[in-house]
């Protein structure tokens, strides 16, 4: 029998305090119906007294049938006033959700500086409280705020407002650590006491502003807390919440505790994801578990050791979470990744061949130059594939740009001219654009919509400039980066030169070519695709 | 007493091992400078023996007399071979460094899977190689590969390796958890137990795949180890190396070790922002102390609480690490920062007056759009001296300007028009160059070069370009950071825009600006300076 840990999904309350972070009800309903499918136990939503996004997403939320339980976020009532007669509290029960979360003082400095009332009150607001909601069949959890400095400042006292809680008859003390500046070691201590002088289940929320949400999170549960609280990609105020998307996996597979239903693991990492393009906040690539890089190989030797045993630097399988190894091919990579790289796109290659010394060579000519395949797989698919891949049909060639940017009586006009040949049919076109980058991909996009109306579900997602070689200043070369999506992809284009008009069309032309692999090309329809080129004109 | 924990930084070795890091010889010895202004004890620059980069950055470093000891990477000797005959090893050697780190296997496993060779030959290779460092009185640090998943396999054979390098000699046996899959009470156990049956000092390098890299390094250094070896803003492979700026506070003002010299601490945040700068690479605004947002509050009743005693939402003062409060809905930070600036550039200030608070709103402004002065002082002086300088004399103005890039046949042109006037004179001019910021350049002197033949001799040293918001990939907007040097000064200047070329332009000008302060302007001088316009021509 293994302990069941319940999974209390924050990301819609105190997710959205972070930074940067803004959800509407409409996302909030989606990443709602994603957690759903991960399989997590509780979803905060928000709280439904406090702003009209927040009831709007109570409302429509009914009717998603979720599995798991929708909890509202409040406070224990106001000082000096009657729990049946608080604003907020009164809306949480007519939300109808089946739970709900108070957030309640624990640390005798915080009654007195930021409430400003007295111990024996706050204590009667707890108490008052969760009786109300117990009254009203609400399943209640207790967010002890600051908990662990409240502990550490008079531990009687933090203990005394879990107890009044208990006595209300809430479900769940969730041991809060609210400011983040709690390390693991007081955590095991204190939840191991707070176990011993409580009864009621108790659950633990952490902050990650030293860098040990996860850690802390870990030791609450096996001290014996039994409810985990926390977000996707640990988004939250400051440096955020304890971040579910570690938290999880070191739970089911490290410590063999039971977290989600059988086979949704596999779904932590589209998960991470999809909140992450719904929250429009980049992940970071290292990100544990889920980024894009946390099965990616780099150094020489460590891809030649994964290739015999992937074991040998991966802690787990990528494939237990939905990730995927990745060999990055670098400088200071060997022949190993290359080769490893072109299997894994099926393409006929062997380590003894000709043709396969001489990509490699090619390859490091072209990092010699300042290219960087390891944030461009899809360059350096088009090199291998030009290499190997017999079809190297020529899809479209360039014949030429030209880009102007002009600033006069404070306008600025970017406007970009391309030439370009689709089997033997020449196309001459222009664009504007906001910028001089958009005015290429708006002009080349153009030119060949009539031949593949598809490339106008993609879309330039991330753009990168580096400068290589800072010492020469704007004679230095740069290196542009390009992500683009679209049609259930992303890939990544790589340009150098030291013309950062130059380098960018590199980019975009391989994005453009990586983007055609497969599509189908139709019959030039120049009189029936004007409203596509409308779209992309500007 | 304290206890001192050395800083073993590996930024500028494992750190570039991370996804998307790539340093120059430059870049490197800047960092080096910059950790060592920090106060770490050793700085690994990397393998002398691998790459005519790190060969450069060896040779160079010595010329900066840094006080933190330089510490080459390298491998145990091969199998099967000689470790006086060992071309790596002898190349640490002949580098000079005063310390050395080898990696050497440590998991039975890994001998077998990716050395191929047996288990007595992998401690021989560790002996020899340790030996061979000592009797050239190299200070020597055993990198433990894998030392805990080998210590739970076969917990003889990892401690015999450890038993091995210290009986050569070692003087560190850092304990590595190389595929970062360790849970924090496994590395207290495994610690304490190294600690019983070894006699030299310990280290800790742990990997970031659980989210755990800064708690394990805290549960090492709590059971014994005195060294700690990651880097800064966790930079490493897969997703990265235990982060130096988070667990040096924890272990300094958590924890009560002694890590860096006196009043070092509050340097962090600048080192870690100028690491991230160097490295191009986006700094999570929530990272843990040194994040942007780190000390920065959304949500009402936090601000309001903070607003009565920060203490009540932080769990330190941010400035014991050089950070800063922030508050989100009305910032208010950095006031004196910039008052003390003008102060220091003699002008007629006072924190009371209009103008201050105006020149307070407009920097508060253009921060928000994406602005930054911290790297880009002669911008931020000459709007200081804007508003209160005095002399606010317009040098020249810009009527306008227009940039060509054009390719054609493979060749590329690249050219710039501006139109400006000085003291009512137009000066209408074009000028080539290798790429468009360069023609801007060439253009812009050689239109002023006539008033002011100084400007021959200032140049661009550094140019570089950040994209700030990525979502929006080729309408975000990019921040331009141009240093110039010449006249015994240097200088740097920002310019923002979502058009690269505007923005670099921006920054361009501001920096001739910057550069005319105080020089003699010249009548024009249309007969004799031909020569000089060749020279800038190009």
């Amino acid at each position: 029998m293994t302990t069941i840990i319940s999974i209390f999904d924050t990301t819609l309350r105190d997710g959205t305090q972070g930074e940067g972070i803004s959800l509407s009800a409409d996302d909030k309903l989606k990443i709602a119906q994603k957690l759903d499918t991960l399989g997590v136990h509780y979803i905060e939503g928000g709280n439904p007294g406090s702003n009209s996004k927040d009831i709007e997403f109570f409302q429509r939320v009914k009717s998603l049938n979720l599995s798991a339980k929708i909890t509202a976020f409040g406070s224990t009532r106001r000082k000096n006033s009657l729990a049946e007669q608080d604003a907020s509290l009164l809306r949480i029960v007519e939300s109808g959700v089946p739970a709900a979360t108070l957030v309640g003082k624990a640390w005798d400095f915080h009654v007195h500086t930021a409430l400003q009332t007295t111990l024996e009150e706050n204590l009667a607001m707890i108490y008052d409280s969760f009786a109300f909601l117990k009254r009203n069949g609400v399943e209640a959890m207790y967010d002890a705020e600051h908990f662990f400095d409240g502990y550490k400042n008079n531990p009687e006292y933090a203990l005394a407002a879990l107890k009044k809680a208990q006595d209300a008859g809430a479900d769940w003390l969730v041991l809060c650590d609210t400011n983040g500046g709690t390390l693991p070691g007081e955590i095991t201590e204190i939840v191991t006491r707070v176990r011993e002088e409580l009864s009621a289940e108790i659950g633990i929320h952490t902050h990650n502003d030293c860098e040990l949400a996860v850690a802390n999170t870990l030791a609450a549960v096996q001290a014996g807390a039994r409810q985990v609280q926390g977000t996707i990609n640990g988004y939250g105020e400051r440096c955020g919440n304890a971040n579910l998307c570690s938290i999880i996996p070191n739970l089911q597979l490290k410590l063999g505790y039971d977290c989600l239903p059988e086979n949704k693991l596999r779904t932590l990492t589209s998960t991470a994801r999809y909140v992450s393009e719904i929250a429009n906040v980049h992940m970071p690539v290292g990100q544990a578990y889920v980024g894009n890089a946390a099965f990616a190989h780099k150094g020489g030797i460590h891809v030649s050791a994964i290739m015999k045993d992937s074991k040998t630097y991966e802690h787990i399988q990528p494939e237990l979470v939905g990730n995927k190894q990745r060999i990055l091919v670098s400088e200071l990579a060997g022949q190993s990744n290359i080769i490893s790289k072109a299997q894994e796109l099926g393409l006929d290659v062997n380590a003894n061949n000709d043709k396969t010394k001489q990509i490699m060579d090619q390859i490091k000519e072209l990092e010699h130059q300042g290219y960087q395949f390891e944030g461009a797989d899809a360059s350096l698919e088009l090199l291998l594939r030009d290499a190997f891949g017999g079809e190297s049909k020529e899809l479209f060639k360039i014949e030429s740009f030209k880009m102007l940017v002009e600033k006069t009586n404070g306008q600025m006009l970017s406007e970009a001219i391309v030439k370009i040949n689709v089997d033997g049919e020449q196309v001459y076109t222009a664009a504007e654009g906001n910028g001089p980058v958009n005015a290429l991909d708006n002009a080349l996009r153009k030119a060949l919509v009539q031949f593949y109306p598809k490339i106008e579900h993609i879309h330039l997602s991330d753009y990168k400039v580096r400068v290589i070689d800072e010492k020469d200043a704007t004679a230095a070369k740069v290196r542009v980066l390009i992500e683009s999506t679209g049609l259930d992809n992303t890939w990544s284009t790589v340009g150098v030169s030291n013309n950062v008009i130059e380098a960018s069309w590199e980019a975009l032309v391989d994005s453009i070519r990586y983007a055609l692999i497969g599509m189908v090309k139709v019959e030039s329809r120049a009189n029936d695709h004007n409203d596509r080129i409308g779209l992309v004109n500007h």
